[in-house]
């Protein structure tokens, strides 16, 4: 007997950005899993398996919620944010990818939810207002080069860019060498918005240049844009200032 | 007296997916704008005005907008999926910084929402599970070369591509372009998916290769999203196939 499995987004961290379909989908659930911080977002019945695990986990953490889903429970895994962006739904694709045949016969789900840079995004203008990346700059499951190759190219071709895991205790680097590459290719005057903890009680959104920016700004909970050279800030006074990119481009990153 | 306005994402289109946070700013709105068929979406109170403009207006809009919002209204501007992704975010900002310096006193809010290339990717696996670009196809606000090297570019560092505005009737030939911009890069065996009206009534997935993709398969309400080399494909039997992009990654467009 095959149950089901959803894979939730939760959003920013804040109730009121989560879809009711998020909602619906972790009241029917009867198991639950995920990594400890976003299963701690949730109000749960006593009928309901929490069933926690590490940051790191990811694939052990979807072949425990499929075996659930193959031996008929109705399971969750949710993720912040998005589950489709840097999050669990790639992990579970990949468990069943490589997993036994009978997974495949699993009722999957991928439940939508505002990602980080979304988040981060509105909570200071509209910096993604036209052609833009999104980026993680964990180098766990890639080669540095990569990243550097990818940083560079986007900025060229004038993307805007948003990145994710900037920074964490295990790779306290990278940020800055990202900075650096970056530098190589777009004026110090584009703006970089550090976005941390958007919509949450103890969010802080701050705005730098690319030549001022800090990699101390960022921890693990802070999304960065970095705008391309077109990206304009309006200042206003007694307000924070608006961060956007205009719909309109000549392209090209000077 | 200053009134306020928001600018508000309403997700994929269906109510399923609309934050808590967009539809608590519909109901406080007493003026909302937006193009006829986001408009069409909501239920609105008799006390509420409804402001309908075409499509291609969005900074007319934005202004009239901000005067009624100035002038002390509560003011709600919609946008399909999520304001600051190829929306009504950056219009708006666009229209401040250029407009008289009052405009700047009013209180904004974004409010986020699920964005089209998101619910694609959750109605289709994991496609954006590795690092990916949203680029719009419209020329209307930046030369074709600048497109095509932006395609060309991100396929060429391993982005997936999610592809908005691909297709229109003033637009018929932009896409085939890009699909010949990208075989120049990509492997013709690289997944695209056409994501029509995802969690709609309407909704289509179709999954085909960059090799035997055909422009004529989109419309004005398909988001396509190009895998990149790396991205895979998952046959189910009696399902859907689910296509994801692993997380950990080579790089590279071969």
């Amino acid at each position: 007997m095959s149950g089901r499995l959803s894979v939730i987004g939760l959003g920013p961290g804040d109730a009121a950005h989560v879809t009711p379909e998020a909602s619906a989908s972790i009241a029917e659930a009867t198991d639950l899993f995920g990594y400890g911080p976003y299963l701690d977002r949730l109000t749960l019945r006593a009928d309901q398996h929490r069933h926690v695990s590490d940051n790191r986990e990811e694939l052990d953490r979807s072949r425990a919620a499929l075996v659930a889903a193959a031996g008929g429970k109705t399971v969750a895994v949710v993720s912040g944010g998005d589950p489709g962006v840097f999050a669990m739904a790639a992990a579970v694709c990949e468990a069943i990818e490589h997993g036994p045949p009978e997974w495949r016969d699993i009722e999957l789900q991928v439940v939508p939810g505002v990602t980080a840079m979304l988040a981060v995004a509105a909570r200071s203008g509209a910096p993604l207002g036209h052609d833009f990346c999104a980026i993680s700059l964990s180098d766990n499951l890639k080669p540095w080069d990569v990243v550097e190759t990818r940083l560079k190219a986007a900025a060229g071709a004038g993307f805007v860019i948003a990145v994710y895991n900037p920074i964490s205790r295990a790779r306290p680097w990278q940020l800055g060498k990202a900075f650096e590459a970056l530098r190589e290719t777009l004026p110090s005057t584009t703006p970089v918005i550090f976005g941390r903890a958007a919509f949450r009680h103890d969010e802080k959104i701050v705005i730098k240049t690319l030549g001022e920016a800090d990699p101390a700004q960022a921890d693990m909970a802070t999304c960065i844009i970095v705008g391309s050279a077109e990206t304009r800030v309006i200042e206003r006074s007694g307000r924070a200032p608006l961060v956007y990119s205009p719909r309109q481009s000549a392209g090209g990153s000077r």
